[in-house]
This record gives C-alpha cells, structure tokens and sequence, in this order.
C-alpha cells in the first residue's frame, strides 16, 4: 500500500505549525495540545500525563500480538533561528534546531498510515511523544517511566529515528552497538577578585584565568583522549564581566563533555576536574564546578538493528545504506533502550548544499525526507511485529 | 580659618545622597539638578548646559584678579553595588565606583567654604562640574569646552583631585608630569560557525578562537612592554554562546589598552591588531575589530604641580606627601589640560584593611577624607591665585 | 609438525643478539651480516643490496606454485635504553624499543621451521629483512621496490607481522582495511629576535612564539578533527636557546601528524600550515615549515587478513583474536601493500604490568610470544599458498 | 692633562685581544694572565688569588689620603658569536658579548693614564678585576671578598661603569638609588611518560605540559606584576625531546625572574611557584623546581651618584647626561655595593643603526666610546678622592 501524498502534506503542514511555535524543554504545553487535537482527528486513543506534557497513544493492529513502541521527541532549543525558512519561529529565542518538530510530525503521519495498514498489524504500537529530550541530564524518558508510561502495555522493541543532515534525503544510519555517546554536562564558576583595568595587579582577573582553563581544556582531546576511543570536551558558554574598563571578577562556563565508552568518560572525568581545579590554583583563583553525570551511551540492540537493516534494504536497496560512524550526540533515547531492547536511527535529511549541523542557528530540515521517515518507521514496525510473532 | 564641621556633614549628606542615587554617563539629569539646588542654596551663580547636563559655578572673589577652574566629574558606572553601605545604590546596576560622588560633595563643600573666605581670594574661581567622564573616549571634558564653558571667562589654571584608596586618609598623591595614563577602548568581534558541540569538526569554535586570542594578548605586556616604559592590556568582558551544548559561532570580547608613553602606546596598538587578526586567522576564524584612541595621559604641569605640593606640606608636613608612582588609569580631565596648564592630584581615602581598588563592586570611600578634600583645595585655589597674581 | 623448542631457544638468543647491537635506519650493516650469517647456516640462499643492508632468501617449496613473501624489519631507533633488561642495548642512545629485533629474529626461526615443514609448500616464499622502516618519509620498502627485490620473482601477497605490548601474548589483532595511520612529519623553525633576558621590548622571544604555536596546534585534535575520523599532532622535539638570561633567537620543534583517511589528512595539513604561519605572524616572528608527507595509512586486503584471521582462529580458537581498533602508527610496510594485496596484523607480546608503549625508552617484548609469532607466520604462509593455489 | 691618543689605542688593541679570546665565568686564566703582563709593563703592584682568577692592582697618588676602588668584570658568556667583527671570537661559542673585554681594557687605560696624572691624586686606588660576574647567583664579586681583597685597604667608594649600547657615544646613563635589578634564576623540570607519537592516551606529553606553564606564566608580567613596579620572567631555554614521533618524557626549561622591590620579587617568585606546580599537576605532569635567588638590585648611592653626575657634566656638558629609566639587568657589583657605598654608571656605546642588544650573538660595542669611558672613570676617582678629603 502505497503513502497517500495527502498524509505526506499534512504531515508537512503540521511540521511547520509545530517549527513556527517552539516550545523549549518541559514547557511543551501547546506542542502537547497540538498533538493530541491530531490524534483525536484520526481516532487514535492516547493516555497523558507522563513526565508533564508526554503522551502515549496506542494503536492495536487487526491481529492481536506483541508490543512495541515508536518514540518522538518533542521539545526545543532556547536558539534564534536565523535559518530564513518562511515558517521560522515566532517564539523569539526558541527553535527546532534539532528536528524535533519533524520527529513529532512524522510519528504522527506513521500514525495515520499505520491506521490505513491495520489488516498487516498483528500485535500492538505504542506511540511515545516524549518531552524534555534536549534537557540533559535530567530528560523526559526517565520520568516517563516513572510515570508507567509502560506500565499498562510492556513494549518488547522501542524504535526511533532522528533526522540527520549529515545525510542525503533517501539513505538511512543503521548501526549495531553504540550510536550516540555518552554526554555529560559541566558549569564552571571561576572567582577572582575584580578591579580598576589598569591595576592588575591588585586583582585576579578572572577572565584570564577561565581562558587558561579553557585553553588547558583542550589538550584533553588532543592528549588524553584514544584516538580510536573518542572524547570532545566543548565550551558552549564563556560569560565574564560588564564593563570593559574593570577586570573581570567572576566567569562563567558552560560546556558538555562527550565519548563512547563508559572507560574513557571516566578518564575525561577524572582529567576535567584535574585541569580545572588546578588552573585555577595556578591562577590564584576559586573556581567552583558542577559536574551533571548525563545520558548514557546509545546503545542499539544487534537484533533489531539488523531488523531495520533488512526492511530498508528491502524498501529502497543497498544504496540507502551508506557505511557510517557513529556519533558522540547526546540521547534520552539512551535510557529507554537501557531498559528495553530496540534501535535509534538516522533519516537522511540534508538540503544538499549550505546545510548547517543540528542545533546551528541556521540549521534546515529537508521535507522531502518526510515520505521516507512515514514509510520506513511503518514497515520497521509491521516487520518487527512480524518477526517477534514468530519467534513465539 | 577653620573649617566649620557643619560645612564637612553636609558634605557627608549630600555624597550619601548622590552614592544612593548614581546615574550613568550622560545621563545625570537628576544630579545635575541636585548640585544646581545646592549651588542656588549658597548663592552661586552658574550656568548649564554644557555636554548636557554639566555645570559651571563662578565664585567672585573680593579682589579681581586671574581666573582659575576647579574640576569634579559627576558620573557613575554600570556595576552592581555590593560593598555594604548603608547608602548603597538605589538604581540596580549603577553605582558610584569611582568616587565621583565624593568630587561632586566636596567641590560643593569647598564653594561653600571658599564663600567664607572671599577676603583671601584675589581673583575668580570657577567650579566645573563635568559629566560622563567614564566615557571613553568620548568623555564630557570636550564636548563642556565645545559647549563654551571657557569661552566667557579663560582659566589660566585648571585643578582636580581624585579619591584615592591605596592612599591613607591625610596623604596626598602629587607629582609633575604623567600621573594618569594613555587609555584607549576595544571591541573585538569573533565570527567562527556554530553548531552541535559534538561535532566540532563541523563548526569553527568561537570561544577557543577567542580564548587563544586573550591568550597572545598577554604577551604583550609580558614580552612587547618595556619595563619601565608599562602597558596593560585587560580584556575585561568576554560573552559568548547561548546553551552549554552548541558549540558558539561568535564571542564578544571588550577592553582597554592602558600606557604612558606615546611611543608604548603605538607599539601596544600595532601589536594587537598583529595578534588579534593573526591568531583569529589561524584559528581560521573571522574578527572585527573596534579600536577607540581613548584619553590621552593625563600631564601635570611642573609649575603647578610645585604649588600644589607647597600649599599641602605647608598644610600638613612633609609626611602627607609621600612618594609615589603614576597611575595607568584613563582620567578625561587629560583633554582639559590639554588645553590650559594644571594638576591633578590624588586625596588618600583608604578605608584600611578590605579596602578594594576604584571600579570594585564593593569599593568604599573614607568620609574622614573630606575635610582634606575641602581644605586642601581651598588652600590650592587661594594660593594658586596668589601665585599668578604675583608673576601678573 | 610442533616447532621445535630448540628453535625457539635459538631465536631467543639471536634477538637479544640484535637487541644488544641495535643500529640506527640505515646504517644496519651489523646487523644485516648476522642475518646473512643465520641465512647460511640453514642454507637458504639469498640476495642483498637492497635498499643498502636488506636482504631477499627464498625458501623454495617441494611443490611448485604461487608466490607470497614475508617481511621483517631490521633497524633501531635514536632512543637511550632504560628498559632494565640484562641484554641492553650496547650501543649508547640506540635502542630496538619498537621491536624489530623480534622480527627479524622470527622471521628467522620461520625460516628455519619452514624448511623443517618444506612438504607443506606448495610454492615459493620470499622472506624480506627491510632496513629503515623508522626512517619516514624516506622508507627502506620503496628503495628495496626500486633495487629489484621482487624483479626476478613477483609475490602474489605479502604478509608482514608486529609485536604489540597492549595484546596479551597469545593473542593476534587482525582486522580488514586500515590498520595503521598516515603518518607526516614536521619541521618548525621559529626565528624572533635574541636578546638580554631583562630586556623582552627589545627582542622578539622565540620560545614564546613557538609556545603559542604548541598551544595553537593542540586545537586541530580537540576542534578540527572528527571524533570518528581522528588526528593526532605530537611535537615531539622543541629545542630552543642556549642559556638562562639570554632570549632565545629561534626555536626548532619537530613532530608528527597522523590521520587515517586522506580527507582528514589534507584537512589537518591544511589547518598546520595556517596555524603554524598566522601564529608565528601574530608573534612578530618569523617561520619556515619541512612538511613530509610519509608512510600512507597501512590497509589490509579484505581477503587475506580473512586468511590470516581463519588460520590463526583454528590454531588458537576464536578468543585469540578479540575486536580490536586499528592504530595511527606509522608503517613502511604500507608502500608494499600500495603495489601488492596483503595483509600486516599484530602478535600479542604484553609483558603484563608495567608494560610501557613502543618508542619508550624502557619498552620490554615479551619472548614468550615468540613461538606463537613462528607458528602462526609459518602456517599463515603455508595456508595463503594453499588458497592461492586452489584459486588457480 | 690630555688624554694621549696612545693610550687609546692600546686600550683598542688590548680589548680586541680579549675579545677574541673570551673565556667562560670562573674560566678566565689566561685573560687574568694578560692583565697581570699589562700591569707589569706600566708598573702598578697587584695581587691575585680573589676569586681564583680575581685581580687587585693598587695605585698609591703622590699624596696621602682616602681609599677608593674601581672595578672592571672580565668573563664572557656561553655564546657563539655572530657579530662579523674583524677580531670576532676564536674560542667557539664564546663571546664577549657583554661589553667584558671593553671594561677590562679600559680600566688598564684608566689605570696607565692615572699614573700620568699621580699628582693629582690624593688617595689610593684600587683596580678591581673580578671573574665571574656572569655566574648568578654565585657571582665572583662575593668570593673576592672572602678571599679579602679588602683586608688590606678598605674602600670608602666603589665605582664601576657599563658599555651601554642603548646610549650614544659621548653621553652617559647615571642615577641615584637602584639602576640594575634584582635577578633571580630558575629550572623547571617537567616529568611525564613518554611513548609512541601516535598514541598520546597512553603518554603523559611533557613537551605540553611545559608548554602550558609557559603560557601560564606570561600572566605574572601581565596580571601580577605592578605596571611601576615591574617584573620580568624569561624562560630563556626549552629543550624536550629526542625524536620526532616519540612523545617527550621530559622538559627542562631555565630561565631568570628580574625585578626591582624586594616586594615584587617575593610576589612574582611566590606566583611562579604557584603557576608551575600546579599547571604541572593539571597536565598530570611531575615537575621539580630550581630556584635560585640571585643577585640583589644594584642600588647607588646619592652623594656618589651626585658626585659622578657633577663630574661628568662639568666634562661634557648637561646633554651628555640624558634622562634614562633604570635596567632589570643583573649585576654582580650589588654585592660589592651591600658592603661599600658607590656607584654604577652606564658608558654611551651604541654603534648606531643595526645595534644589537647586549647578550645578542651579533653585539658590538663602540669603540668610539673608550676614550670617554677612560677619561670619565679617571676624573670621577681624582674627584671622588678629594671630595672625601674635604669631608675629612
């Protein structure tokens, strides 16, 4: 059975509703709304109330059967879109640069294709609209759990997809073993003691201190980290002083620190508080850090990933199957699948040319994926009912 | 004749109520009506409207003679006050960092007491109240002589002195030639490309770019300065990026450049462009660069500077007058003497141990220092007439 | 057919002959006449003169068929030997700390045990002793290639092995496509301006300069390189000035970048040169940069490192062969591999606690792996005739 | 008297046979041997024996009276000259390129042309020829003391002058209190764990390490140091390293620390431990420290300064005696200046365009200067001896 191209329009249309009304993490009121006006429209059942504003419809196939889940996440990032879309946000500082709004559209569209598919459904799909993704460390799977989410129907497989730039539109990233990395959280409060610009000597200038943390910083990376064992330690945020003319007395840092293995985290970890503290002695400054253990590596199950392998290469060939490392992005998705088995993959998304990365300010999603996102995460979760109704 | 106490506590009162009531450069409407009330108070006639909001008082003495101005400035910084006072500002953010609010007091409180005394002054003194001197390089100096401030009466002598907090109460701080320093304003703008900070081989790091950047910037100073001819660079605001895990496409770094000599001064500027524009293309980054020609150092005249030092060791001893080592600090009252001859002195206000430096949030003035500041600067001003009187 | 223990005994004993009397790339004449000493007690005939001291024997099977060669490499490297060993280097800052010792005393005792199985082979087995395999970017491989080493008879495949501290013996690292890195190196000659250490204004530091470069490069690792695709810069040498109170007039660092595909090995060559050049430019100081591109990254023929991992899988069972990553070192061996199909994998020889990395001056092999490093050579070779055989 | 212009030359001829022959600090024999035969031709008694190859000549005038000295250091530096002078260095990587040689020969001149004049001294004089003044901190001018090169005659004035190259012939830098500084030296050794270019995770990079404190402790003359109270820190040697892709296990860096208050020096000495030990334990590196405090300010005296400024005016006129900031340079004759009251005077030198600094491997001093330097030494010893008579 053919994707109706009205499905394919609507869903369009919904992305860009969700993409001009951004909502950042846990205040995803509206967007919540929006998906649950969508789901009465098809006459999908859905529960809510897990971890605030998530969201769980339940769609049963014609044949009785297993259970499995399909997850979207559904919140944005405090970013000014400067990405020149028509429909860009009309939230000033919030958007979906992270594809979230495409994520939410797109399970929604596989939604209403999977209802028109009911007679080859024999079991049951759970439908997982989950908030607060981009909210590490904390994020809304845990809470969603918590929340027995899974509590009334235990999903056997949960199955994602995250839209991916990196990737033209038609080829999907299936890997077995680690996608998405460990990603912890740091802030770094470094306190000198301020002063007149011209008496340097009768302060510590904060702002040079916190330089030479940062410029230490990097030979983590560079020194410390196995080049077949990655670590990436980023500084997103360097905010000190306000006023040109006056040394600085405190500085601020933000940043996140990403790898595979749970090995090298814990030598990046150990190296961090080294390199900080101690700079900061050098320095003759305090420095006070908060260190936010965060989502765990994502890990996909071999079976199941070999699953999706299979339905997308029998959809669109090998081509759409391109050889793929894996990435240090941080995931919830990581904790569902601690608890459950199941696989998070890539759907190719690229406009081609002067595409930016996620969660650039500029970053565009291509809708032309969207046909490849309904229809792929459709036959993944026909096909992995199938194969768990028969392995009994 | 003494110094009436009354004259000192209604000093003490009027800098309290100017410490809780600061306002920034250029924007000090309410003090300026302020001193204009108290000048109506005491009979000074004065005239407005010079670079806005100054003011310039006349005091006639019994006897014609030369003319000569007296200086405060009456502005404030934008800082968050924290030094515990109970007069501490009422208006968020701003604050009397720098003592001007204690010019202001005691330039009143010497009119007041130069008034008493009119039998000893042969000749006229004028009291120039001048805005937005912490506005480099703009400052209000220039913009008061543009305004025509010396037009109707030419002062043959200009005079100011300044809180000083590595001083102790009864000691001042005089010196012939440069006491204050060259002090010229940056902004440097680091445009890298932002994006996932777990992909940073797809981004151009803003705050590293920025961060190598302070890091040569020290060099000056430590390899391009010579030892006894000084330069400070301080880099005293750096903002940059939005959320901890986006890497940042721009930093905003702001400061200044602080030298004596003019020779420093142009090598200092030609080394921060080299370094700035060189380290910004290694690190394959975009820069902009603002770079303001701020105040020039501010130059007592020998003459001038001899009087001052007389009247204050006739005033009180030899061991009020120790020796003492310039500032490097930006002063607008430099482009004033640029134009008439004069001294700028500094008042010891030392309020002992925790004292914190000019410009400090928490920096304190020592009230003890007022009768000095009155006194002395009425002995100045009376002798200083006496003086030229006697070359006439 | 067990190996012999006495064989093992012998090859012991003739590498710690070659560890004694280690000789620097190139200049392994020493160590070539004891080769060819071995070579004549066994009587297997062979050639020299290529590439100076390297030599080709040929053990000829009792049936004719293809031809594979294998290849040991016989030089020391510049380091001053701090291992411990009772066999020490004799030769002051020369050391065998990279293992060739070991090489080419197996690939004797192969030699040796081959002859001993000569009914198995079914061909020809060329055993190559390569001089200056430290000697990047030159290579001792390409100079044997041009001198005639495989004119008279063309191998089929080449085979090649290295002992590996972070294996256990007993354990083998095998893996398809690339194994080892490319591997450039660098020269960086910084010239400032000399001077007296009191006196930096009027000298340009070269020792600062260069430090701003170190601290530059270290960003291409920890900014520019792609987790998953990575680089590594080590400055291995920086030499600069000559005595304490004089400021160094140049500065001379050397190094090396290693990178695994190509596009990240022009990327990174690109972003040395720019850093290197703007930095030193930022510093006031002059450079000049030797770029040599060396050894290509070392990559496996998908077939053979197939045979190699079937060969030793059915000798030492499937846990003698765990997942492994490949490696940035640097390997001559590659220029073989870029003319003929093969395949270079690693022979475990962990002394266990304490073992240190190759290149370290107090780097130990363990001599128990060598009976494993003779049996699995031997049947490799053994084993790859007989599939070239069979496919015809 | 006039100054014969064979004296000159001489003294040209006698310092260009020591330039040539430069011998290292503690090393001066054969230098010590020539002066010895110099003051054997013109007659004046000497002994020997201070400080191994120290040298006091004594000059008894026609009358009676006070005792002064006058000192000249005789050792060169560890440098390999550059200069392209005709009669440059035959002792390879020795130099004379502190203006040693010019001192030493024209005090032989001073000497030979005060015996001229004896009738006008009325005193003794003591021709000082200390070794070792370049080896901070021993210095040879303390062992000169122990040895009692003024048991005998005690001095009431010391006098030493200096080539200076920033000056121009004909004028001469003269100061009252410190004119040279305090001059501390130091090594750094930085231990990591050395290993394979290729694997940094497994190395501990000392070259990086010490590459950061570097770079740390550039912000002691930046931030620390108070821009009227200068400090300088100069690493002026780094050497790490042996090989270009192995990754250094250790560093050593030597350097010097010059200040001019003893309350910088304890600030910058107690912020350089500071900096080195803990970057040192932030680049989980080892490190031992070095520290030695070395020569104190020089300090002048003010009535002998005052004495020799009148002198030197009353010679050459007030523009021989320009306005000058004092040295950080070190300066063995400080030790001299603890025990006895004195002067050091600076001697014009410059060659003009293309002059090196002291120190520098292409110095050259002017000898344009020596007859200045030889008729300014000897009238400042004839007046110096009267006015300490008059004082009686």
């Amino acid at each position: 059975m053919t994707l109706d191209s009205r499905i394919v329009e609507e869903v369009v249309e919904f992305r860009r509703l969700l993409h001009m009304n951004p909502e950042l993490s846990g205040e995803e009121q509206e967007t919540s709304q929006r998906i649950q006006e969508k789901l009465d429209e098809i006459g999908v059942p859905y529960e809510t109330g897990f971890a605030g504003t998530g969201i769980l419809g339940i769609i049963e196939g014609e044949e009785p059967g297993p259970t499995i889940g399909l997850r979207a996440d559904i919140d944005a990032l405090p970013i000014m879109e400067s990405s020149g879309e028509d429909f860009s946000s009309e939230n000033d500082g919030v958007m979906h640069a992270c594809g979230h709004d495409a994520h939410t559209a797109m399970l929604f569209g596989t939604a209403k294709y999977l209802l028109q598919r009911r007679d080859e459904i024999e079991g049951r799909i759970l439908l997982i609209f989950q908030p607060a993704e981009e909210q590490s460390p904390t994020g809304g799977s845990k809470q969603m759990m918590e929340d027995g989410v899974f509590d009334e129907y235990v999903p056997e497989v949960l199955i994602a997809q995250h839209v991916w730039p990196q990737l033209p539109v038609g080829q999907f990233g299936v890997m077995s073993g680690p996608i998405m990395g460990n990603s912890d959280r740091f802030k770094i409060k470094v306190t000198g003691s301020g002063g007149h610009a011209s008496m340097p000597h009768d302060t510590i200038d904060a702002i040079v201190a916190a330089n030479q943390i940062v410029t230490s910083l990097q030979t983590i990376a560079s020194r410390n980290a196995n080049p077949f064992d990655p670590a990436v330690v980023t500084v997103g945020k360097f905010n000190a002083g306000f006023q040109y003319n006056v040394i600085a007395e405190t500085a601020e840092l933000e940043g996140t620190i990403r790898t595979q293995s749970d090995e090298m985290k814990q030598k990046v970890k150990r190296r961090f508080f080294e390199v900080v503290e101690n700079v900061a002695e050098a320095m003759d400054a305090k420095v006070e850090i908060t260190y936010l253990d965060g989502y765990p590596a994502t890990v996909n199950d071999a079976e199941w990933a070999e699953q999706v392998h299979t339905t997308v290469e029998e959809m669109y060939g090998e081509s759409a199957l391109p050889a793929l490392t894996p990435s240090l992005g941080g995931e919830d998705f990581s904790r569902f699948l601690q608890k459950y088995p199941g696989v998070y993959y890539w759907l190719g998304s690229s406009v081609g040319e002067g595409q930016k990365p996620l969660h650039n300010p500029s970053f565009r999603f291509n809708e032309e994926a969207i046909p490849y996102g309904i229809e792929a995460m459709s036959q993944v979760a026909i096909d992995t009912l199938q194969t768990l109704k028969n392995k009994g």
